[in-house]
């Protein structure tokens, strides 16, 4: 079939390749209808490499996916062909030791879409197992459906921050990473979020949610903020995800007593961290990587209204365009949020 | 002052009572704007006694109140005179084992308003600790301050809960509580909500919100309602906020595999509990009572429009007219989730 | 092979049976050296049920298990033929929903050794998947490896307890779950255990070990012993192991402040729960359903000396005596902990 | 009353100070007996300053203490003249808001013996608050009672970790920290404790202790013999005791996926800590200051026998030598973990 495949690093070609089209007893065939692209994508694309995984064959690209059930497996029960769905990128071994302790994400045998050296999903159709294949309520639109995977992101991000509702955080970096989080974070229980970024237009976008407060680094002291928000008490809860080595300068001091840091921008190199200071306050601090468990709970927070995702949706582009598609988020305008291929014509 | 004060059973007066009026040194004093009245005020009220607690002297009423700040004590900082406020009722001792731990609504020695022998707060003014006493913003209004009290046990569920975002609940009993419970866990990171009652005027009220689900079980199976929602998998989470001893038959199978019991309604007598079908599933209990470290959170989630309360107040009365609000409260009309009394002209 | 059958209640058989003996891909063959004798293979043989699981068909018994890896599976690769292992008894099925919550011990679809209609593994040979076999140290006798499968439970519920290093415990039965219990608590950081029966040859037994206070309630008052013991403050932790009715009266008044109570004990019917009173602590009440992630721990207390089972085990029968053995423990001396089967010559 | 005054960087001396010795309402008076060094009573000593905290006048040092009551305030009950005591050297401010959620030991307006401009109590006599107060068994001796301090930093650590009984954990720095969590691990449900260090004597000190593998890292790759002793997957808990900055190199690497690290040395600058290594097995990163809630559970440890720190009491000196003891425990034996200072005759 005709998939989107990235040929070595700057090199994107839309052409024939070989991928499974027999479901295995525990798997469905979906027909893909919409893809997002996303910056690990762009990485790959530009870099050709994110730490130790590097593209050294052809590799088709995507792992943010909606589409169309087309045929199930022999043990498949929940499924069934017609059924609109979306789908968990990441596959662990079977009951490995990481995925029987509730940690699946971390499972060291995981496969995960477009993660050098295995496929994505930008294809007309791809095989995928049932247990990682999520049925959608008939009014989440299959645009919609493809924001499940970066928004379970942020879920997992505000599930780790272990919230109490009426918490209040900070999110450190305004890009499609930063605010979902924060939507996460008031989804999930926040009363209110501060948001920091260096860019204006990013920061236009998260504040236009609700109880998003953004404040602009560049021109506004950030901790005076936090200390006026939370009486100076700090930040029940901060998650940075710019990875910007600067944003760890004085991070300690915006939580309060007790307080939860929780990691999820991936700074590409070692990051001095003032541990004194994380210790003075005993602070709590979760790592992210990807997700574990929250892929329906996302889905359930969009089909429920909790989070309207379609204003990120910044372009979408038919499928012989994609390569203009991933040229422009390559580019990166600083109001594009996500941009999504409609592979079905 | 004039107080509304609880003679004996069956008998409410308004009249000269003497109360302190002098802050100590970490307190404040607050004039008294608004009171709401709660189930346990009406049960002393036509009962005399809830278990232990037993009304042997006459007992200020109330403590769901709001109110302006008129004098500090000398050690009060973050506090000041007109200053517009709603106070946590239950005081613990200083320092003590239980609040040491963080469990100060626990403390054996936790003072609580209007439980014997202790006075409410149905009063002009009323002098409270400042550590208890929370600063509204100007635009929650006296009324919704009031509304703080009853929607922090619902809080206090919610967190006791530990929801994942995007987890599906289930709240037994539509009364004042459980439709706090409800708001709380919607709040709090639910994406749905289904609620069960006997009387569909109580129903009518949780279902005006959105992503609640009524059922009146005179007429629907509620585990066939739970089945469908979350696809035979059984709630993430079930709040008992009836206390109604036929609310636990069948409890346990409507959670899902290791999912969280939480127990808010409190039933006059022992209630037989199916504890097999509680390990079947490894089913946790939470117990909740009050609440602790969440009235700050109860205060934001209702500034930040999270949860609109105003619809839940039924009924204000003047101060000249608490009996009547008292007769109506106890007399107990289905569609009376709140009634309050504005204590200022 | 000749193997140890339930035929039907009240009778069990050493004969000829049909088991598997070759390993599919993630499997090992293994030669079974000990099996324990558990209470639930007796209630089988002198009940033929055990709430919905009924025996039906002809059983193999036995699920507490050590032995010789004889052969493997293609894809094994931790573990090889010589191995001495011990092996968990039930299997979820791959990747479940509750596999992936990390719960797969409450997976709906999991097989458990001697459970009906599965055959246990009092058997000289038995297939068992590589990822629940345990490779033992040298210095672990078979006899301990097949006491890890009892001891798991109570390891469990030190987990499901959340110990804080230090804490008092009150264990509630001192048959052999709640021995394993109390030893399990001791291990997992309590500094003392209280434990209760009505018998004192059971007490005999668990106060052989240090830290353990054995109380006859026949003749004193355990919530005296309670209070003396913790300055009247109550255990940090209650466990219930006994599944006695009466055990539940007065449960809750022995707790702390914000305690934690655990059920272990499976009652028959139904228990009249006070939960005003354990609302008043607000007590977490935790169930625990076999074990999770916990089989390879218990293993390793095991191997290190923390505990010492050995004492436990009350007698050895050769496989041929298997039903004396059976019968022994169905008559229940109050001394006898565990009665094992050597199944190798 | 004659104390050990710390005058200014390098001068200590014994004499004369006015200290309290009228215990308020809820304090005690204290005969003090026994106090060890700790090395921030050395750092004071030796450096004049601890972060933020510089000694700008004479300040008595010391805060590990123990001693007998000798006068009671007047609302004081669950002390008497007579007892045996230690002493929890911290001090949060009455019911404020670190205290009300359970982490008093990060109130901003703590106070602590020792910590400038706080006195310490290396003086005969010395008045605390009895909820501060603990009174041990007769079979725990004065010396034993002066280490509950040190030993409850480590249960501290043991606590914030959530240890799972059987876990295996990994200690980096055989210091006098590094053996207290070492210790308090093992106490606290570890099955083994790796340790490490560049100084043999001080690996010899944990190695006398049951369970604690040592690894001089001058000589063994370390990550070699974690791998090696947990079959390839990492070390459930890895506490970092040594405060040294290449101690963070490669630390991630030693933890399973999603384990814990535990921070408990204090790092004088920022340290480069590799983010990235963290999330890929999305570890959960604890801090510790001081402790809270545990001094009453590291007092059981050691009444109990769980733990036995008296090998560890390298050297006692009586009061009127205390300066000799100071420049002992500044040179920094290599096989002396604690000094202690006999105060009575």
């Amino acid at each position: 079939m005709k998939a989107v495949v990235l040929e070595r690093v700057g090199e994107i070609a839309i052409r024939e390749i070989d991928l499974p089209t027999s479901p295995g007893p525990d798997d469905v065939l979906i027909d893909i209808d919409t893809v997002g692209i996303c910056g690990s994508d762009i990485h790959y694309y530009t870099h050709g490499r994110i730490g130790p995984f590097v593209v050294e064959a052809p590799m088709v690209l995507g792992h943010e996916a909606s589409g169309v059930v087309s045929q199930i497996g022999a043990r498949v029960r929940d499924l069934k062909p017609g059924d609109r769905v979306c789908m968990e990128p990441g596959v662990p071994a079977s009951n490995s030791r990481a995925v029987k302790l509730g940690a699946y994400n971390v499972d060291p045998d995981v496969v995960f879409w477009a993660t050098p050296p295995v496929h994505g999903c930008l294809a007309p159709q791809v095989v995928h197992p049932a247990g990682f294949t999520f049925k959608m309520p008939d009014h989440v639109s299959f645009a919609e459906g493809a924001m499940v995977e970066p928004f379970a992101i942020g879920v997992q991000a505000a599930a780790r921050a272990q919230i109490t509702p009426g918490d209040v955080a900070l999110v450190l970096g305004a890009g499609p990473i930063g605010i979902m989080c924060a939507l996460a974070l008031l989804a999930g229980g926040c009363s209110q979020v501060i948001i920091s970024d260096l860019v204006d237009e990013k920061l236009a976008v998260a504040a236009a949610y609700d109880n998003v407060l953004p404040v602009n680094i560049r021109d506004t002291d950030l901790a005076s903020v936090v200390d006026r928000t939370t009486g100076n008490w700090g930040a029940d809860i901060v998650v940075e995800a710019s990875g910007a080595r600067t944003a760890f300068d004085g991070l300690f001091e915006m939580v309060r007593p007790a307080g939860t840091v929780v990691l999820v921008g991936m700074p590409p190199d070692p990051v001095p961290l003032d541990i004194v200071a994380a210790q003075a306050r005993e602070v709590r601090i979760e790592t992210v990587f990807r997700y574990a468990n929250v892929f329906d709970r996302a889905l359930n927070l969009i089909a429920s209204g909790t989070v309207d995702l379609k204003p990120l949706i910044s372009g979408t582009f038919p499928f012989d365009q994609s390569v203009a598609a991933f040229e422009r988020a390559a580019y990166g305008n600083a109001s594009d949020v996500k941009l999504q291929i409609k592979v079905t014509a």
